[in-house]
């Protein structure tokens, strides 16, 4: 291999949302970029969490000089402890990100036995014969990076997750004129984040939504809930500022929501007076129109603080009358339903509520750039190539029209799939290669042990559980000695369906005779495979179900 | 019983969208009023669809006179084959909704065995002692009703699914002067559809989708393929008509978009000329921009036509870089991952793709009454008792806050739970009792038979899957003769587990021993009890997984 070619591979990211992780590999120097987990769908019945496959890193092992990360959200950082126990690397990432990095590692005994390395947007690094930098930008959690990593080839940028806020939070400002110097001195390529490139337009500034919070307290009376990711620590800033204005105290429900104002304020992210913060357990001291409770489930999951509180189920609050009840966030596509049965109860126990999607609730906007912004990053970075990341293909296809839209050439922009390797020698880029990819399931404490044989499985058991029939035969005869014995699960009810079952117990032993006749008794596997399909179609032609069907042979 | 009372009962569509059946007693008088089916939420596994529990029209069974359906769709005529087979009642609907039906009861083998009373908005029945009249409304499918039941009490009017289209597609205009004699003959009990309860304003007219579709076929080069629900007759009529002007034929793709057409072009509620219908098969002999493909798969049904044409697995159809695909729906909450899932492959074949809300893409309108349209009914009808029907619970709260603010007296708004009964009987109305209801799953071709049982079996299997020890002893004494056997399915692989399955092996037996010391052999159900509790935690700890565990003792 060419000592100074340059690869970029996504391992996770790039067809999904979720899952980030990018390789930059440079010459014999492999820089990871995040390290993030997903969620499975439904379909992946069991299934905990999903972290991407990183075969090529553990075969590579020796040449991988550190996982640099952007920030703090779990599709950037859910899957290190997973990935750590397979293949140690060192940390890199700014203050708060390695906060919650280290709570992590803590939680799965992983603390002790990884190198973390804090950084801030001046930093200057060199992995292995690479040096890398950084700038800040604007996110949804506070300290966020884009990276930098100056090659031989030439510079590659990666944005992270992004947005421009002029006037942030906190005044954690975005440093646009960083970035406009690095496209000043000539970007190779850009990777860069696609997830609103769906979403015409500029993002609106957080602080459109501070100031709409504060007039719905204004307005509230009686107790009042608010709910948003814990990790928006600029929104949680906002939340407890709108308290103080209008003479309220803070109380905290839902465990991440205390562990996150724990490690923002200890970190200095988050202001809170010790005086304005009320124990959950000494609310009941307040009038309810003194207080604010801030709550996780702001995606409508049931066990989370707001979920239990809108069913009547929270040992420390209830919604009466009249409460005010805030939603500031958006569902996620697929949670509108969870989200809406929240809602529901709330109504039933008669609570004002303010739900519905950020834009018309004006309670939410989004931590990402939308067109407008997404043009505005090509434009400071004027990249010759181009990879849009992080999103479904949609949105890669969106970005890719918006880059050739403020002159990006169309031919030097690629659209991946993880696992796809662009490679750069010489002056040119091209993807002709890919690396062993994919999601690796984790289940309980298993990683990457559940496949696709388990979980077909347990999708049949699913559909129409299983029906096992068990039989014993003698060692030395043909005699059944036991049996057939009929057992089901989640397929019918056995009280109520004895006929059913009685007739599946004639039907075994018909084949048995049917074998014995054409001399194939004791061809115990031929046996099971007619059991299995003449019974399987004597319960489709009955009840159009298709259990598992298991047949046990005993021989004593 | 007063031979005079009155007394309604929602039997499903309250608290939910779906399986719709309002009983309305008058006397010895049973109608009832719409028979929906609803499709199960991914928690009901296996469960194909779900339907009102009928037992108490089945105890009442001598006095029900009849089933009035108020329009052509699932939520209202999806339960009809099933309920049928359990209750059969005759029928009274309209023209086209009466097609809808018989093609299913043709389906299930009930045509012959089923009475149908053609009705239409002019009809006057009689239902045992009891008038029934009705009025024309506007909606997403055409020739619907509102019923006006007249009652000694007094007149109870549901407006079955409602919007209100001052410049319908072929002319099918809502009776508002019929509403508004009806409002002033003095109604006794509103029951109003509240689907949109959540949106303010007013639902615009169907027409708008039409010229909106026309302007997007006029610019559109290549293949257009359009999709929508096949139900919706006037989308497809404005369909039709923007072909036709612009010079294409049109070709069907989908079961159920050949079924409408053809119902509804023979029943005259869709004008297509022969010559405009093009043969799926024939459509490679015309130029790609001579043709329309009217598809199903509006929801993003992966096995619906346009769901297989986008992942390139359509016998007839393929996309080529350039077509123009417009989803002329919005996905329905809970959709929307499906819908994306498709938009990435058409993407990825270079289509244009016209997605996301109606509202912002302008192809397409909802059929139900937004807030000013709830209001204008309220107002018409003017109602001395109101109950919102037809939504979840938050729609219901809402549409009786907007009853609350054209007039209708907060007390006499009632806001139902399925089997709730209204009584009115003297000059009042009160909710002091219910009847059996319920979900009635349907799987395969049981209805019924799943119960909370089978169902949580089938969870418990999808998660985790089944462990099965199989363990035969002799009948006269304490000796294994055969096993233990450890078959495992959707758990872990058999073979790269074996450790895990010999260490079940052993603490089978180690349980076994333990019961022998203990003097408790042959005591088969708390050894099965233990056996499955010491095996339970051991997986547990070792996997963090919690299969279902199932010894079988086997006595030769």
């Amino acid at each position: 291999m060419d000592d100074n070619r340059l690869s970029i591979i996504p391992l996770g990211g790039v067809n999904e949302i979720g899952k980030n992780m990018y390789v930059i590999q440079c010459g014999e120097d492999i820089i990871v970029v995040d390290c993030g987990s997903k969620f499975p769908d439904e379909s992946l019945l069991g299934i905990d969490v999903i972290i991407p496959d990183i075969s090529y890193l553990i075969e590579n092992e020796s040449n991988v000089r550190g996982l640099v990360v952007t920030h703090g959200h779990e599709d950037h950082i859910g899957g290190i402890p997973y990935i750590i126990k397979q293949l140690n690397m060192p940390i890199y990432a700014t203050r708060l990100t390695l906060g919650l990095i280290k709570s992590k590692l803590k939680e799965h005994g992983l603390l002790a036995a990884t190198i973390l390395h804090q950084i801030d947007a001046h930093s200057e690094l060199t992995l292995g014969q690479v040096p890398v930098s950084f700038f800040s930008t604007n996110h949804s959690i506070p300290d966020c990076l884009g990276v930098v990593i100056h090659t031989p080839q030439g510079m590659v940028v990666h944005t992270g997750d992004f947005k421009f806020d002029f006037t942030p939070v906190n005044n954690q400002y975005a440093d646009i004129h960083k970035m406009a110097e690095i496209g000043n001195n000539g970007v190779l390529v850009l990777l860069s984040e696609s997830t609103n490139a769906e979403r015409s337009g500029f993002t609106p500034s957080e602080r459109l939504v501070g100031a709409n919070i504060l007039e719905a307290f204004t307005n509230a009376s009686g107790m009042i809930y608010i709910t948003t990711f814990a990790s928006n620590v600029h929104r949680l800033q906002q939340i407890i500022d709108a308290a103080a204005k209008t003479n309220r105290k803070i109380t905290l429900a839902g465990r991440s929501m205390v562990n996150v104002v724990d490690i923002a304020s200890k970190l200095g992210y988050l202001t809170i007076s010790q005086a304005m913060l009320v124990e959950a357990d000494e609310a009941s001291k307040y009038k309810r129109d003194e207080l604010v409770v801030l709550c996780t489930g702001s995606q409508g999951e049931p066990m989370a603080a707001l979920g239990r509180i809108a069913s009547g189920n929270h040992r420390q609050f209830a919604i009466f009358p009249g409460d005010t009840v805030i939603f500031a966030s958006s569902p996620i596509p697929g949670n509108e339903r969870s989200v809406s049965r929240i809602v529901d109860n709330l109504f039933e126990r008669r609570a004002r509520v303010i739900y519905g999607a950020g834009s018309t609730t004006g309670m939410h906007v989004s931590g990402h750039a939308s067109q407008e912004e997404l043009k505005l990053m090509l434009t400071l970075m004027k990249p010759q190539y181009f990879i849009p990341i992080h999103g479904e293909y949609r949105m890669l296809h969106l970005h890719r029209l918006l880059a050739e839209s403020v002159g990006v050439n169309d031919s030097n922009i690629f659209i991946l799939n993880n696992g796809d390797v662009v490679d750069f020698a010489g002056s040119e880029a091209f993807q002709e290669r890919n690396v062993p990819n994919g999601d690796t399931y984790v289940d309980g404490l298993g990683i990457g042990d559940v496949g696709n044989i388990v979980l077909r499985d347990r999708k049949v058991l699913s559909a129409d559980g299983i029906l096992i029939i068990v039989i014993t035969f003698g060692k030395s005869e043909n005699k059944v000695v036991s049996g057939p014995d009929i057992i089901s699960r989640g397929f019918v009810l056995a009280k109520e369906s004895e006929g059913l079952l009685d007739e599946v117990n004639r039907i075994t032993l018909q084949v048995m005779e049917q074998h014995q006749e054409s001399k194939l008794h004791r061809h115990w596997g031929l046996y099971k495979r007619d059991v299995k399909e003449t019974v399987g179609k004597f319960l489709y032609a009955k009840t159009k179900r298709r259990p598992m069907i298991l047949p046990i042979i005993i021989q004593v």
